[in-house]
Order: C-alpha cells, then structure tokens, then sequence
C-alpha cells in the first residue's frame, strides 16, 4: 500500500463508501515500509543513493554479469555502480575491473556529493586490495579519495613526511593488518574522524586479522572507530555517510 | 625550541653570527613537536579543546579531586572538566556527580560547538551507565545530545515508536549488550553514521561483552562503526569529532 | 495512539472535519504499536501473560522489594510474581524466597495452562540453582513440572530408571555443567523437544560453562536446542510456551 | 531377545525345564533394549518415523546414490527419504535434488503429521541454503511449511510488513548469519517458540558463524533457542518434534 | 528391586502363581541397575571401594563436617575417607587437615592394594598444592606413593638427578603450571604411564591454566595423558585404577 | 662415549696412563646418554620395543615407501613396522594399507606383550579413522584389541548392549567426536582406565575437535584421561603402555 | 658427588683400589648435575650471579621478609636482593620498598656488570608499574638504566622528541598496553633489540593484556621479541643477559 | 631534503636571498627523515645493511624473479639477497634455493659483522623449514651460525650431549612446535639470550601453533623471549641484532 492507496481509502472513508470500523481493521495491518515514507526513503539513499552495490563473493562471474547487465537495462537513474569481491572475467564494455582490490565499477556519474576529501591510508603493500576497496567504493560514492600506501609504524618517518595532507582530510580510512598500530597514531595526528579496518594480512599469531581488530577497539586515540576484517566496502560507506553530513 | 627561537636561530644566521654548518647541526636534531605547529595544535585541541578528561578509574577519590582541584587552579580558560569512572566522595561544590555514569562533571562552559545533536540510543536498562558516559562526555565536549533507553530489538515496536527522533539526529551512539543487534536496526532506519558501544551486561556467553562486539562488527548495517567494549566515552569523543565537521 | 482513537479520527474523516491529505499526514506517522494490535498483545502476552519477572541480579534486596509493592499494588489482576537471581533479605509476608536458585516468588494464581508435563532433568548436586530457577519459572507460568536431579551420565543407571518418568513429559529441560552430555542421552530417550541449559559449573577446562555449552550445541540429539549458560529462567520460557501449544 | 523370547524363557520356567537361579542369571544380562520397549520405539520414530535422512558429507556421490536405492529396496514402508549435504550427481529418477541447498529427497507420503505450520525466515540471501534444508526436512517430516527470506534486520520495514504470517506460524525457525540478530527480534514479534540457526555466513570477525551463534545464546527475547552453526536439518527436527506435539 | 525379588518373582511364576504374560509386563519395566549387577558394583567400587569423596569447594565447614559425620556413623566398613577443596576449621579428632592442599582425611584403613609406586612429579612450588591433592587421594586409595617437587624443567639437572626413582614408578603424576612442559621430559625418560596435570599456576598468557593443559595435550612423548586443570584428585584416581591393575 | 670406551679410560686411568686430573675434565664433559644407560633403554624400548612408527602426514608416498624400505632392509629384529595417516599408494608386497584409518602395516611379529585386552569404543561412523588408528597401533604393539563401533551416547541402548565385553577389557580407548560425551557413559561403566580420544568431527561449533576435548577434560567419570584431537596413535601407545604392566 | 668426590674415586681406581668395572657401575649413575660443572656455574650465575630473586606474589608479608632475612644473615658474598611483586609491610631498615611497582630492594652492590645502557620506555601511566619492576630488577643486576615514560603513539611527538636518547641505549625494554603499538614505533627508530613487554593495562577487547600481546607479536619492526603480559622481570633479566654480551 | 638543500636553504638566509620568515615557513614542514640523519641511517642499516630481505609468499615466481633481477641491477654495493617463503622455480643463475626453508639467497659477502655465534636449535623434523629459514637469514646477514636439529625435550638425553656447543653460542634460536618446552630447557642449561620460535607444527590442540607460543610466553626460564609463529626470518634478525652488539 503506498500514499496513494492511503488516500483512496480515506476517500472512500470521506464518501461513506468504507464504514470507519474496517478502514480501522485494514489500517491495522497496514504494511508498515510500503507507504513510502521518510525512513524508507533513507533507506534506500542509503543503499541507492550513491551506488549500487554487488557482493560478488560466492557468485559466478557469470551471475556477477547478469546482475550488472540488469542493473544498466532496468535503471533511468545514472547511479554508480560497484560489484565488490569479484573476478575479472565476462566484464563488459562499460564496465572496468580493478584487480588490486577485485572490484568492479561502472561510473555513470562523476558528480561528487561528499563536502571534502576523504583519505584512504594503508600500512603494508599487503593490505592494498583492502585500500583499493575503500578508496574505489568511496570514490563511486561521490566523494573526492586520496590515499597514502605503505606507511607502517615501523617506519614512522614515512608517515610523518605526509602529515599535512592527513590534516586536509575530513575523515580518515586506516587499513592495516599485522598488529594494527597505524590507526592510533594517525588518530594522534588529526582532528577529524578515522575509521580504523583491520587486514587479514600477516601469519601465527595475526590469527587472521583478530591481532589487527584487537589493536584498533584498544586503540589509545580517542577518535578512532572499528570496522571488521578486511571490511574496507563498509568502512566507505560510513566516510561517505560522514562527508556528506 | 619554539617559533620564536627558530626565528632567532635563523635571525643570527642572517647577521653572519652563526655559521651555516652549525645550523645545520643544530637544526638537524630539532625536537619534532616542539614548534607548536598544526598537529600538536589538532592534537591538544583534541584532548583539550572540549573538556579536560581525567581516566577516574585506578586513582583514588583523593587523587582524582587533588587533580580536578589542579585544573580548576591553572587554567586561565573556562573549559569543561569531566572524570569518567570515578566515585561519588569529595566531590567539591564545583563538581556534580552522576550516579549513574560514575562521572563527574564541572561545566564552566555551555558554547555548543557541533553542528546537529548527537543521539545516544541503548537497549537495555543495565546499558544505561554506559550510555550516561556517552551521554555526559558529549554533553560536555559542546554538543546538544538527546536520548532513547531501554529500546532493545526483542520489543522492535519502541524503537519504531521513535524512528522520527530518530532520523533528526547528526550521529547516534548506539549501546547495547547481550546480542548487541540495536545498532543494526538502528543503521537500517537512518542514513547518518551509528557508533557502536558494546556493553559487557550479560552472563554466560555474552563474555564480558564479546557477543555484543562481534555482533555489532558483523552488523549487516553499512553506517556501523564500532568502539571497544563498555567504552561510551570513545563513542562521545568520535561522535563529537564527526559533529564538528 | 489506540484503536479508539483511531476510529474518532476516521470519523471526523467521514464527516468532512478531517481532510484525507491531513488524515494521510497523521496516520502516517502514526506510533507503531500504540495501537495495542494484535503483536503487541502477543508481546504483552510472552512478558505478562504468566508471570511478572524480576531479573534481581545488580539491584538491591530494597530494590527488588520496592518493585515487588509495587507490583502488588497497582496490579488489579491475580498473576504470580517472580524475582529470579535474587537476595533473601527483606522478602514481606506475601512472597516465598527459595534460597537454592535465589529466587522469590508470590503465587497469586494456580491455573494450569500448561498442556503437558514439563520435566526438569540435571546432572550434578551443583547444578541444582539453575534447574530449580526453570522449576519455578515454569510452575509459575502455569504448568505442571516435575523434576528429576542428579542423573549425570557417569552413572547412567540412575537416569535409565526414570526412562518412564521422561517419557511422559511433554517438555523436558535438561541442566548440566562440566561436559554437558545429559541432553544428548535424555533426548536419546525421548521423542519430545529438549532444551538444554549448561551451567558454569566445573572448574579450569569448563570455562565457566563453555565446554558444556560446546557439548549441548553438538549434540548427536537431533531433539535438543540449547539456551545460554546459567540460564535456567529462558529454558522455562521456552519450554511454557511450547507446553502451551 | 524379544519380546517373544522373554516369553519362551518364563514358559520355560514356568514349566519347570528352567530352574529359577538359571532363569535370573541370563535374565541378569538381557541387553537392554533388544526387548523392543518403549524408548526404543520411541527412538526409532524420533530417527524413522517422519523420514529417513542421509548425512551426505563426506561420502561419495556413488555411496549416497547406494544408500538411498537400498532405502527403497529394503523399506515396505512408504516413508520420506531426505538426503543433506550431498551432491547433484546420479540422482535417479524418484529421486529430486534441490540445489540450493544440496538437499536429495524423495517423497513417497504427504501425509502431514504436524498440527500447524512451520515457518522459516532468513536474513540473507547467503543464509538461504541453511534456510533450504530446514525447509525441506521439515517438510519430508511431515509439517506444512512456510518461508520468509532475506527480512535481515538492518532493513526492518521487509520483516514488518509479513508480521502476520508471522503470528500464524506454530514454530518458527530464524536463520541468520553476521550478527545473527534475526531471531531476537521476531522472537519479540510472536509468541510461538523459535529455534535460531546461526549460518557461518560472513567473514572476519564473524568467525565462520561463531558472531551469530553468540548473538542468538545472549538473545533479549525469552522465547528462543540454538542449535548448532549451519544446523537447519537440526532446527527442523527440533520444530517438527514440536509441531507434532 | 533386588537379586531376591527377581528370584520370588520367578518362583512365582514357576508355582503358575504369575501367569508369564504379566511377569513379561513387570519384567519389561525392571529398573536397570536396582538388581544391584556387576556394573554397579564396579560403579560403586569404582566410587567407594576406595575412599570415600566429598568436594569440599562450595560447601561451608559446617556441611563438610556434617557430611563426614554422618560418613563415619553410617559406615560399617573402614574405608577412608577424603574431603578434597576444604577449609581447615572445625576438622574433628579423627580427622587431619592437609593445609597445603586442603585436603581432609580420615585415614581407617592402611590396606595397601595399588600394586606398585605413584610417583607425583611436580615442575614449581606453586604446583605443590595440586600435587598434594593427587597425593594424599592416591594413598587413601590404598597406593604407596613417593614424590618429587619443584623440578622444573628450565633446571633439568634437579630431574635428572631422581631419574632412577621416576623408573621405579608403575605409574607418575606429572603437575606443572606456566609452559607445562615436565610431562614431556618424563615421559621421555621412563616407559610406565604419566598422567599429566595443568595447574592454573602463572599469569598473563597462562590464561588460568590454558597454555600448560595446551601444552600436555601436544606432548611430543606418546606415554602421556592429561586430565583437566588443577585436577589432581582426577589424576590420582586414574593413577590408582591404573595400578589396581 | 659407550660403556666400553668409558672402561679403557679407567683402564687407563688404573695403568697410570692418563692423571686423575685429566680423567676428571674429560668425565665432565661426558655425553650423558651414549652410555646407553637405562632410561635410554626404556626410551628405545618406548620407541622400538613394538613397532617401528612413520608418521606419514606430510611425506611422500614415495619417502614413506623409502623409510620403510631402509627399515626392513637394516633391521635384523623382526618388530612391525607402522606407518600413520598415510597414502595407499607404492604400498609393496610385504605392508598392507588400511583405507578407513590411512595406516600402513608391516607385521613381522604376532608375540603379544600386552597382559588382557584394550578395548576401542568409538561414537560415530565419522570417527572410525581415528578408532582404526588406535586399533591397529595397539595391535601391532602386541595387544589383543577388540573394538566397538557406532554406540554414540543419544542411542544409549547400543552401548549398553555391550556392557560386559566392556568390561572384561584391561584397558579402553574411547573416540568421540561432537559434544564428546562418550567416555564419562563408558567410564561410569567399568573400573578400568579410559583414555579418551576427541576427534575433530562435526561442523559449526565442534571447532574442529574442542568442543569434544573440552567436554572429556571435563568428564563427571573419574577414571578418564584425555589425549590430543585425532590423536588414537597416542592413545594406543598409552593404552599398550598400561597393558604391559 | 662433586669435583673432589670424583678425583677420590679416580685415585682409588688410580691406585687399584678400586677396580674399573666398579668404577663404571658408580659413574653410571652419576648424578648429572653434582659435579658442579659449568652449566650448573651458569644456571646459577643466570640466578644468583646478579641479584637474589624472590617471587612474592602469593607469599604474606611475614613469609617474605623471613626468605629475606635469611638471604641477609646466610649469604657471604654482598649481592643484591629483590623482591618482586611485593607488598610495602615489614619490611627492614636495609630494605627499600618501590610503591609504584611493588619491588622491594636491599641494595647491596652498586658495580656495574652491564657494558651498555638499558632503557626502559612506557606508553601510559598505568604502564609504569610494569616499567619499574623490569627498571629496578634491571638495575640490581648490574646496569645503567634509563627511562621515559608516558610516550604512547597517540601523541606520537613525544617519542620523537626524546629519538636521540633512544639510540643511545644498548637494550630497550618497551612496555605497553591497551593496542601495544609502541613497541613497533620504537623498534623502527633504532638498531638495537627491543623487548616488549605487553601490559594487562586496559578493558573490554584488551582481554588483560593480549590485545597488546598479539600487536607485538605481529610487530612489523624486525628488532621486536616478546615476553609473557605484566613479566617486567623478565624482560630486565633478558636484557640484563644482552647487556652483558 | 637532504643535507645539501639544508645547507643551500641556510646560505641563502645568511645572504640575504630568503627572508628568515619563509626559512621558518619552509623548514616547519621539513619532511622529516628525508634528512637522512642517524636514525634513518640506523634504519636503513636494520632494513639493508646485512640483507636485502624479500617476502617472497603471496608473490609470483616470476615477480619475485624481477624483483631480484632489479636488485643486482640497481645496487652497486654487494650486499646479500634473501628471498622467504619462495617457490624453487624461474631461480637464476646467481640465486640458490633452499628446498627445506624455501628461502633464496644471493651471497654476494661473506664477510662476517656478527661478534659470537649464533646457534639454532629445533625440536622435531618438522620444524627444521622454520629452523632453516632463520639460519640462512642470520648467515647472510654476517654471522656465523651453527645449528642443532631434532632435539625434541621427550628424548632430552639428545640435548645434553651438546650442552658444550650450546654453552659457545652467543645467542641461540629456538625453534619448536607441538609443546613449545624446548626454549625452557635451552635456556636452563645457558646464560645467553634464547630467542624461542614456535612453529605450526602439530594437529588438534595445537592450534597452528598456538600451544607451542604459549608455552614460550610463559617459559620458566628467565632468559628466553618469543617471536611470532613461523618466524624463523624475525628471530634471526634479533638474533642477528643482539650479535652485533
């Protein structure tokens, strides 16, 4: 039922036509999100407004193609669109495969929502495809990325020579893997928000990226946040959703 | 070795008094920090521009007054103080305490300095103490905050009840223990960044909080970020960092 | 907003004092369960229907007394009260304290709504609090429990006496700590829903009620589901609300 | 020994051609349940009754396809065979392979056993094969069955609007990967007991479904209960040994 | 019912007094293990044979001494008697409190049945009171049994020295804390069985015990078992059932 | 240095030849085990005295095949030859590969040096591999071994149908994977020692053996060990170990 | 047996005394360890070389200042003491209690055995009594040490301030908590090994002290070796053992 | 900037071509180790003055053949490559792989920086690949390395007989999996430092190497510290480190 059914049956409530006790019975089970109303809508800003998005992990390359191939056939809007986890193969002509990161993107539109820029920072090479995930879905989320790539703790100086751009950032994305260590002292270099994703990278006792997780949640600045493990897609979408506020 | 003293050194090279090399020397081994440029300014600003914040938890009662009396002494500027996790005993005229929470507060300055109001939001009664830290640290750091208790997933018809309050807020801080599942609907209703607080309220295998943790990690939610455990002073800080932009 | 009200404004709809684009507007932030519909009811019903809970844990004796008057007081229906995880101290005229489980409990009511039998089975002399907080909740939810204590598997002829006994249970709660085998070879012997309760019981290797919680989840069984350790009280929930089926 | 060989033996004394003392010292060790009582009925149709299941992991396409024929041959009986976790290979003719969820299946009686619908609900697209085999199994189980995918949490409007079909249910299987916050909220929509299976859907921290699992043990509603990760064969058993009742 | 009553029953049915239809009915339902058969008698030796067992832990003084009490008034048999995780007060003249271990016994019979030595092994001081428990058990179960503490192994040449006395042994008990790695060594130089026993003993990444039972599970020599943490009564029950052989 | 080498140095010592002082130095120093002493003895006889053992995980076919030719060519004493997880292929005339444990056997010796009977019970047909492993280390260790298969705990009657073999064994392995309740039924039954094996069968939260091990370090039976997940090598050299006393 | 025990054996074979077959028989079984011999002189030295060590954790007040007085009046040589762990009461007029680490000191020697300087460096305050436990062990084992404290990455210019002290030292011992990044920084700013020493400083997803534990062991600085959490003890002895290379 | 644009920057203040306040302005952002003063140096020393270090996992033959192609192209200074966790294949001329650790090297030096020697010892054959990779690691970067394999604690006579070559080592690696004792042993038996490396060997609750790192971690021996897992490359490089000291 959306607003317009709504208004017909209040019509017809109007008109005597439906006696107000089971306009009060249908209204009772009134499918809540079908109206169409605010929350719905956020919702699907959220979800639409700035790409579509496909988690390619788990589908053929070929289910990937038909998905994306539907997506351009059914849509007028020119939204962006991202497939995420994806393999190279059957991409189509409009269509640019990004095999750092394994993601797919059709841009469709360059028009840039976010208010300021967004910095993707990454602590190894190994945690670049992670990087590249972040750095591609903000990007296509309409936001101006700039990154900075291999700038672990163990050697500072090379973060440090980079400090100015990390301060013209709104908010931060740090990827690292191993123990984890980048977010905090970025963290201490800035002022603004940083969304900390732990990698998988690293071996033994990395445990899969939970060594990385556990140094971010303990992290010792006080304006850094988690996402989980090699979670770079998410840790975009909520840079995005801050740079747009 | 401040800017003053850099002007100087290089004011004597200028006039011939100090030879380039040892400049150089001495130039070479200059305290990285101790200009008082842009970072430590972000970084003092971060620590201080808000509220002075002391850890309560570990230092006496006495302790913690002795250091609070010690901020109300040499500062010259009027900002808030606030200690998390302390006790309610010596706490001065100045100071007022929240059972609650376990902090302390003394406000010298009500300047709102965010730009929209922060939402604290948990889920269940045994949640509130961490949500009053949030609370209050928000409070305190210049932000107008609002709030929700006691609408956790399994009576979904509260939370909805609120979805208008909801969608009014800039960020919401999200506390919740046991399953930790709030901060997943809440992010599914709004399109504004939702930080996650666990709480360690449980028993068995919530362990300490860990349930609550992985479950807000895991949030099928993309505007979900995620602090450590118990920690609604974090979430105030990164809430309040994302206000100000 | 409830169903009264709703009809009014469906009135003032048909009689022309309410334009339908108003009544659109309303109704569409109409509060979700404020209508007191049917879920609602249900909700009211899981959390009322049977019995006033108390969770006692973290609250004063005074506390929980206070809530209890107050209970008593402003309930003009007849239905029990429970307090589980609760102190002996301060429990008035009107209330029973049980002090193996640590639960009060004030029977207002003695109808049967339970179908069945529920039967609550445990392993060990330790696991008595937590069998006995499902024996209580489940009585006072209106069923007919019986119970059957000290079987552990590691004399299982005790248990294999009582084969009868369990087989006429409609519902059979089954508690056990350290390796938790009981509701495996329980729900070998029976043809009705087993839920199983690990305890903290145990010391080093139990994990405060991990290994049995592991055991429970891994039963050979396939007539057993598992709740949380210690949690006696939820099993009784289960178990009442399939008995009243 | 049977039945019928107990009978012989007390003919046998009774007679007089067994002298007492003989007669107690073989009746001393009489296996237990060759005698075909009670229990073991009942355990053969917990095990037999509603279906005959294969666990299909880790046997050959080959084995499985050996079994089931021996199935139909052997069986005069015109029970439902069940299949999980196979593969599609040489399936024959009477049998159907249900690729979603590497369920085989053959179906010789529709009688329906259970007294009122099961339903199954998803949350995501990913957790549709475990979704499947609970379906499957509790349908050759003889249960009218319903399902309810893709309703996850962060977009709660999908799960509201089929709130009804919901109450409807009699038992309720919730299955859920991630944060496994599903079965917490619908448990807080019905009144009908809910079995929750957490799915190992997911990556990072949710450690191959240990988030879920968690989450669903620390559930805020009173009316669910777990199984085992991946478990949607076990969830239908439990609910259909429910639904009979 | 008893060895007697089966006979009566057949009696009867022999006179034809029972016809052999309702002797098969009252047969079918004979509880197991009331015949009082070899099982249970090995049950009870197993329990009783030996000594008489009370876990102190979670009982006050009062009840440990009630108990013994009524041990030592009801018991025709001299057995001895041990009450393991006790405290020292109100321990009555027939009885001897073992502070190290806290262990009580009451020693009635020197009856020595092991055949052979118990050595108890243990690597530190702070593993002694584990050891204690193990040793005081296995002599009141009726075994000559020696010791040797506090020789660790990051000190090898204080094993070595007693490596005669080890390959005296039938049976060793191994206790050791913190890395756990005594068994290993022992078992490397003798070829009886070692029971090997974590002790909660260390801090930090000892996790109560788990790095030491990690550590015997994983011994590299094939003569050794382990038993869970800190249970030395367990261990000296296995090393006695071992040496009865 | 042998013992030969150490009597020409006292010889020489005797003659005059060498000083006392230079004998000391040399004695200092002596390789402490190529005396071939006692515990060397027992070492090699732990190692050697029943079976040549190749641990094949992680070699070749064709190194296996190697190893175990060198052994039959340099060994003059008939011992049987073991090799462990291995591959069938290469497998000449002499050994004799078994499928279902992945063992390879060379017997050249039937002398049985075991006193009574080990007894492997295992739970599931799944943990079959790791009961054959047992079986046939035990075997060629010179132990009568008998074996029960397929008596999981949830159809407890099959086991009990077996009590009294059970109980004519000297010693009993028992594998068990799942929930691992297995041994503390087995270990109530009989006075002898059960070494209980976990396997790592089972899916979800059996995590790969732990929930079984945990629930057997934690058995209500007191005459129970543990060894290592998979680990029936082990518990058939414990087992052959205790036989022989 | 020691040095002068052997060479009267040697004579005696020397002078015929004793002939050699006797001989070999006795230093068969030579006690290993007795002769005094260089690993032993070591072992001691590692314990005793450079300060009496005494454990106090778990020992009361009385019972250590007893163990101390002992060392006082026994020793002949001039060592020094120290207590670890401690608490302030009793203690003597020669001793010194640290109140910051609960080390007590008797500070007999100042010679210094260390070729270079340790230093000792610590991210938060509540890190501090970690660092002064391995400050003052590492001192009373004959070092220069030095120390600066308070320099966690968050701020990250206060360890850069203080750069050219740290690559003065010839050890650094670097102890920290919460996400344990320190160690890392520190690591790439000099040449020189660096202990960590991870603390149990922290909450929630610390987990007391692994957290930290794990960021070190991943630590990204190749000059990084770890210790147990909370073991500044330990960390003092091994860099005491390099400092003296 | 390096030193040089330093020097020019300062001539051009002291001639009067920069004005002091753009001198200010330019060196406050002065990149801060592009100076290439002492810790820079120091740093490039730890990365490049022994070995060029190449991780060779996750990488192609052929890339890590062009890589090693560009690194004797490019360098002038004969320093040695080292390749780990490389595949055999595309191995020039030059190169020597290491079939047991899958290490390459290119030896272009043989000179010697390391003071001592540097021992590696290993428990079992199969940790010798971890063992080799941080032998080859520390020979090539100028030490000369001996080592000591298949020295496994349960046959611990096969460690004292080279208790001498032990007591000659400057520093020792030690390698082992399963248990993890063999660290305790070494460092009882030395009063060097011993750096423990566990490896992933090992099945069940060895947890991939978990069991043996924890052990480390709490080694009884007071001169042993831990690397990662598998690390064989990090210990050799504190080792290395500590060498030339």
């Amino acid at each position: 039922m959306n607003e317009q059914d709504l208004r017909q049956l209040l019509d017809l409530v109007r008109l005597g036509a439906l006696p107000p006790e089971r306009a009060v019975a249908r209204l009772k089970h009134l499918p809540f999100e079908d109206l169409g109303f605010a929350k719905v809508d956020h919702h699907r800003a959220l979800r639409q407004g700035y790409a579509e998005v496909v988690f390619g992990k788990g589908k053929t390359p070929g289910q990937v193609a038909e998905i994306v191939k539907s997506m351009l056939r059914h849509k007028t809007n020119r939204q962006n669109i991202l497939v995420t986890r994806a393999d190279a193969q059957r991409v189509k002509r409009l269509a640019k495969f990004h095999p750092l990161s394994g993601v797919i993107t059709i841009e469709r539109s360059r028009e840039i929502t976010g208010k300021g820029e967004i910095f993707v920072v990454s602590a190894g090479t190994s945690d670049i495809p992670v990087a590249e995930e972040a750095l591609l879905t903000a990007r296509l989320m309409g936001n101006r990325v700039e990154h900075l790539y291999d700038v672990g703790v163990a050697g500072i100086h090379r973060l440090l020579e980079h400090r100015e751009k990390l301060t013209q950032a709104r908010v931060i994305i740090c990827v690292a893997g191993m123990e984890g260590a980048l977010p905090s002292v970025v963290g201490g270099l800035v002022a603004v928000p940083v969304i900390a994703v732990p990698t998988s990278t690293g071996y033994g006792a990395s445990f899969g990226g939970v060594a990385a997780l556990l140094g971010m949640l303990n992290s010792c600045a006080s304006n850094v946040t988690v996402v989980n493990i090699d979670n770079g897609f998410g840790a975009a979408c909520v840079a995005s959703c801050i740079n747009r506020l």
